[in-house]
């Protein structure tokens, strides 16, 4: 190991290349502090020839390639496992955006780039990037791509995968594969970057992306609507669906657990009444008529009765106020205790029959629990948390959720990927023609299975 | 053969074998009889089992199997070669639709159902697949999933692959993976699924598929304006982008050549006058003001004079009429004489410089030429057709125009595929590490090469 740190220091330079102790630390665990590592290294390189070198260095010396970019990730898929060995590749210095076309609507920006910094410099050009969630401050474009990242506005512009146009990649032999062609339609040959989208850094490295801008939105309408159960929530989504079409940007279900806890723990009051679930309808357009349609949809609903009380949002002041009942589930949640997290998918028209079956497997086989839903109703996926004491068992509560997940034809992981976390719980959900697939895919990719070792699929 | 041919006999029965000379033509050629083949027999299975069984049965013969859908591919990329000892499988007896859900706005399609009556299909429950090309009425689902078609409505709605949620797929060793997921967001593992779409049958058989399905928008407005050149028509497009948003989902560009064309050989006349460039924008929105933006942005282009003239169609037949001038340019074509065609894409905001670069090329290098271009401007993608007379030689014109291509960034593929046509052109334009990258894939899912050999990649 001696030896390849001293040739990734040539490679690098002093500042490419971090071996202290507390340097390490902040590379070696994720921010949540729930998948501790020790790296060998953390390599720094400030250009993709670089990072083509350090992976050819790393595999001349037998040694795992860890990338890392923001580190903000939900499953442990950035981070080194325990045994000292293995080297994380953080992209963290490469963070040009090297060119943004107002009129053609894409960027090309370098994997390390601050998501927020590359949602401002579109911003500046008058567009919108619109992959936005909550670690935007800190997740990094090359992390959003390898993770696939969902968040607040996918019922709207689809997933990362959606938004990008094209890759730049290293391959795990240090082979740089150029495809940075700012192209909406390229029929032309198949389509490899969708490979690298989504596979968390176990096939190839991200070091740069075109990525698919979106005009901005001149108007926008935010409501809040209590509605009595989840099939009210549902019949409110094909209104809406109907009226706004896909000027809806987001479609969240908050349910009556959730605003009871960001009740006690953040103070916040719905001004639409503490009981009974909610949903938060987000619309943007810039024809007239968006706020003509947004109160149509409220007024139907009320009197259809899918909806007990229903408010507009009269400026962003007050749609910013909506969306902090929203956004301090999470934070509540965790205030209020432990939780067992669930990030699935079904398919929207089965969410209601789905809240339903998994509560009463979870009242009847870990007695106790207290479940706290919520999440983006309009993509079908809910964020299924299970507030537990400490006698519950966490793999318990997950095989429990997970086969009712499997019952409706669901993902166990909806967007927040599969990591370190997950590896054991896909190779159970998934049929085994899938893992076979997969196997093949990752030994075709990475022989040597130095990529990322064990993470989406347990080592070999 | 004639071992297989028993074979498959058996496990088809006597409707799913086709081996008589007459019975074989039209699935021998494509439809614009351009690629000729022989096929040993044509498989006709009527269920996924069955496409397992043929393929596991050509496997152990050893015989190349070529999958065929609706035969309205412009590549050859769907019909065998000439040797007599490939065998098309048929997807035409698969058609049922297995599926829709309006709610959860999915249908779940088998491969050889005809893509026009999935359309109506879906239209019948209220909703809208956003699919459509100009041979919708033969094209089946899962030649368009395996070709990744584009068409008249990508600039809102993205190609096939945006609209796939789930696959079934039959692998080269007759595996079945069942993917029929029908789910808006998934991250459980890698998403092979997109492995399949666009590759055009090589590395598997689509033999199913979950579509997405979107609201029906209410209103639906179409312009036809004459814009002095297309400088003024990507100005043009960007005011468009900025007042009607994502509701635009048609922007087409007619060139003066291909108005002259459609004039003499169909009689249509612009009802914009029959000078200049030509651009077909249309909106579609539930949203009330649609039609207002629309006005607003037919009155800025005139004032700004990035349009010398506009028409706003006041009906649905009106409407019609000005599509008919865009669709009429093909068939216009080809009633003026031979023509070497080219499905090019450059990045949009370099369409009016690829245009004049494109044309002193071949007036340079090909004179006597003259070019016919037109079509889908909001995708970057332009039809770069080039009449000719019988001196002039198509592989010339071809390298002429897809080195302009090369020079900007582009594809020589936007929509159409690769197919047999282009398998040379590709190997030329793609930088060597991705024919590498594409032959790794190939290679680790079809090691035997027995899946559509010699489409998109050169047999090796």
């Amino acid at each position: 190991m001696a030896d390849l740190i001293a040739r990734l220091r040539d490679a690098l330079g002093p500042a490419g290349l971090l071996t202290d102790a507390a340097d390490l630390e902040p590379f070696a665990i994720d921010w949540r502090r729930i998948f501790p590592g020790r790296p060998a290294c953390v390599a720094r390189p400030a250009s993709t020839d670089q990072v083509a070198a350090v992976v050819r260095l790393c595999r001349e010396a037998g040694v795992a390639v860890v990338p890392q970019g923001g580190n903000t990730g939900l499953a442990g898929g950035a981070v080194p496992d325990a045994s000292g060995r293995q080297v994380v590749l953080s992209l963290g210095r490469m963070t040009a955006i090297r060119a943004i076309d107002p009129v053609g609507l894409t960027m090309t920006v370098e994997a390390g780039c601050v998501l927020r910094l590359a949602q401002e410099a579109a911003g500046r050009a008058g567009r919108l990037l619109p992959v936005s969630f909550a670690a935007e401050g800190s997740a990094m474009v090359g992390g959003a791509i390898a993770a696939n990242a969902g968040g607040l506005n996918v019922v709207r512009y689809g997933m990362t995968r959606g938004l990008v146009l094209g890759l730049e990649i290293v391959l795990a032999d240090g082979t740089v594969v150029d495809g940075l062609r700012a192209l909406r339609k390229d029929n032309a040959g198949y389509d490899w970057k969708q490979l690298f989208i989504g596979s968390e850094g176990t096939l190839g490295i991200v070091t740069a992306a075109v990525l698919r801008l979106v005009a901005r939105p001149r108007h926008v309408a935010t409501a809040l609507l209590a509605v009595p159960d989840p099939a009210a929530a549902l019949r409110l989504l094909t209104l809406a669906q109907e009226e706004l079409g896909d000027s809806i940007q987001g479609f969240e279900l908050i349910s009556d657990t959730s605003l009871a806890l960001v009740a006690r723990h953040h103070g916040l009051a719905s001004p639409v009444g503490a009981k009974g679930w909610h949903v938060l309808i987000e619309a943007a357009s810039s024809l007239p008529g968006l706020r003509e349609a947004a109160e149509g949809v409220l007024a139907t609903a009320l009197e259809r009765e899918d909806a007990t009380d229903g408010v507009l949002a009269e400026s962003g002041q007050q749609a910013a106020a909506l969306w902090a009942l929203r956004e301090s589930v999470t934070e509540s949640e965790a205030r209020e205790g432990r939780s067992v997290k669930h990030d699935v998918s079904v398919p929207i028209t089965a969410i209601p029959a789905f809240l339903d079956e998994a509560g009463a497997v979870l009242a009847a086989g870990a007695p106790g629990t207290r479940v706290n839903a919520f999440g983006h109703m309009g993509d079908g996926n809910i964020h299924y948390n299970v507030l537990v004491e400490p006698a519950h068992d966490a793999d318990a509560i997950n095989r429990l959720v997970h086969g009712v997940v499997d019952r409706f034809g669901g993902s166990i992981s909806a967007e927040h990927g599969i990591g370190q976390y997950r590896v054991a719980e896909l190779a159970r959900h998934k049929r085994p023609e899938e893992i076979a697939l997969a196997r093949r895919i990752k030994a075709a990719l990475d022989p040597d299975g130095l990529l990322n070792p064990g993470k989406v699929l347990a080592r070999s």
